[in-house]
């Protein structure tokens, strides 16, 4: 049994007792204490395949703040990387791929990979499922089908996946055998996540939002919907989901339909205006803007609470970032966004409820 | 008397025989003709502050291309420029302030321009006015008021505008008057245009896209609202609007209310679900991925096509892309796209008429 499980309860939108709390990169560069794991693994991917280092940075951010939830520390990346692609970090950069997928001899070579390659994942799961011992749940991720033939077509990051782009255009074929694959390949790997303990898994659409509303619906959100599709089809006891693409504001009805438990809302949202877009089928997880953490205690506190309030005494809220932490975040300022979290939401609450 | 005067026209949502098109930097670096006038100029803003040679590269598109518009060549830079804040562009590099608006002091000296520092501007205007002989309209345009303060208080381009974002948050009251500043400055800017002669203008909010709902309600949408307002309030013939906010998908019915008379979208809207949206209150302008353009002709014409029949027969669409043209775009693929959206657009209407 999970002591604190307010961030399950809210994805299934029941009431808790305040809006739980946990943030996109909450483990991470800002975090004195993990730039020094990191510097012990000796790079990021050192880091990411070390199971023992991964629970370690993983915890982190929860010995200091009281945070709702974990989440597994790893990369999206780490899919691609086992279908033989190559990754790797340069130092001061973005990922690289030693391989691109942009032909028809590529793309037919592309296939589910071999879960054994993967077990650093599952076992750095498995042990911080143990060393959490039933503290908050633990969230597992992949990045979404779509996000993924970015990197995997692009060769690496880019400001505009310019490749990308030309490729559903151009070629709408190859581009579709890319990201049904790598469905295929995202359920299996959340499954694998889930059987090794995760409580919830996220998928993380970071790109989906560049492609225009069509295309949107059929590399991304289709594709997401069939890795939903298939985690709900499996055996066992249901675990919740949640679907985040960055960009997506004029799409949430549609997303909120896609068979996830909780919808990711980036910072440009208003999530008011996003509860009444979506009703109540899903649980709105989100959407600080991360620069917000980078102003004073009192600016988060204000801008944190702002949120909380619009979010509204209704259950079903998990406060988040609407992107990840940026690295020169203040961890005070992380200190005071939680407790302002869990303050705000208690006395909106406790209003509600006179009134 | 303007011969063509179909932009105009559906900009007013009246009927017209075909879908009215022009291309955010129509004359640009995908051209040779550009790239030998602007070697001639020198440098970027050499070109700019030449009233024959930027009238020179504002015609050039037109001599190719039977567009239905022409815009202005210049830059949004221009007014902050005037101001005083010291506008360069290196070569292959974005632009640069020599001055930022980050403090109290900078902000207090920030005034309207002496617009006699852009008389190139109107000269411009003017001259491209007398060479194109009421061929098809002119359109003017500035950067928006928020757009603008990206620029002013960055000190040039930035990939996430962190310091804006930050100011947004922690002093709301510094970032304020900036945009009222530029509101003003941008409102006088707009008008001389008209006196000089644009036909229409247009103010490109490329950045409030980056802004939570509702700070881009208070700094980038009030201060468009209120230079719209100080042009409606001009004596003599109403000259027509656009406005165009990249990443504003979320908020178009409230864009539509802004007193525009058009509101551009960028390629990620569904064009469709925008007419639903925003009713027959304004004209809409988009919206291909400007990507499309480096494909080839015949997946040009069938994207091209397909925005065309889903803006549907009913006036007031302009066709452009949901963003400018990228430098590597081949012409041949520019001529393919006005010629599918003239002829598809004329199908259209005459399939809607027949039945």
């Amino acid at each position: 049994m999970i002591q604190n499980d307010t961030f399950l309860r809210a994805l299934r939108r029941e009431p808790t007792p305040h809006t739980p709390v946990w943030l996109m990169r909450q483990a991470g560069r800002y975090l004195p204490e993990y730039n020094a794991t990191r510097a012990k693994a000796g790079s990021f991917m050192g880091l990411a395949t070390n199971p023992a280092l991964a629970a370690e940075v993983t915890l982190q951010p929860l010995a200091r703040f009281p945070l709702d939830a974990a989440i597994l520390f790893s990369d999206i990346l780490t899919v691609p990387d086992a279908m033989g692609l190559g990754l790797s970090f340069a130092e001061g950069e973005g990922p690289r791929f030693a391989r691109t997928v942009r032909d028809e001899a590529a793309v037919r070579a592309l296939a589910v990979p071999d879960l054994a390659k993967l077990r650093y994942v599952f076992d750095a799961v498995a042990l911080i499922k143990r060393e959490l011992a039933g503290r908050v749940p633990l969230i597992g991720f992949a990045g979404s089908p779509f996000t993924l033939a970015c990197y995997m077509i692009e060769g690496g990051g880019s400001p505009d996946f310019a490749t990308v782009r030309r490729m559903a255009y151009a070629r709408p074929d190859l581009l579709g055998e890319v990201v049904a694959v790598n469905a295929r390949a995202v359920a299996a790997y959340l499954a694998a996540q889930i059987d090794a303990g995760a409580d919830a898994v996220m998928l993380f659409d970071t790109w989906g939002g560049l492609l225009p509303a069509d295309a949107y619906r059929r590399f991304s959100l289709g594709p997401m919907r069939d890795v939903l599709a298939a985690l709900a089809a499996r055996p066992g006891p249901r675990v919740p989901t949640i679907v985040f693409t960055k960009g997506g504001g004029a799409w949430l009805p549609e997303i909120a339909a896609s068979g996830a438990d909780g919808v990711g809302l980036d910072w440009t949202v208003d999530i008011a205006a996003a509860r009444a877009a979506v009703g109540g089928r899903v649980a709105l997880q989100g959407n600080l803007d991360p620069l917000v953490l980078l102003t004073d205690p009192d600016t988060v506190r204000r801008e944190a609470s702002a949120i909380v309030r619009a979010a509204g005494p209704a259950p079903g809220h998990i406060f988040n970032l609407g992107h990840g932490i940026v690295p020169g975040t203040p961890p005070e300022n992380v200190a005071a966004l939680v407790e302002a979290v869990h303050a705000t939401s208690r006395t909106v609450r406790l209003a509600a409820a006179a009134s």
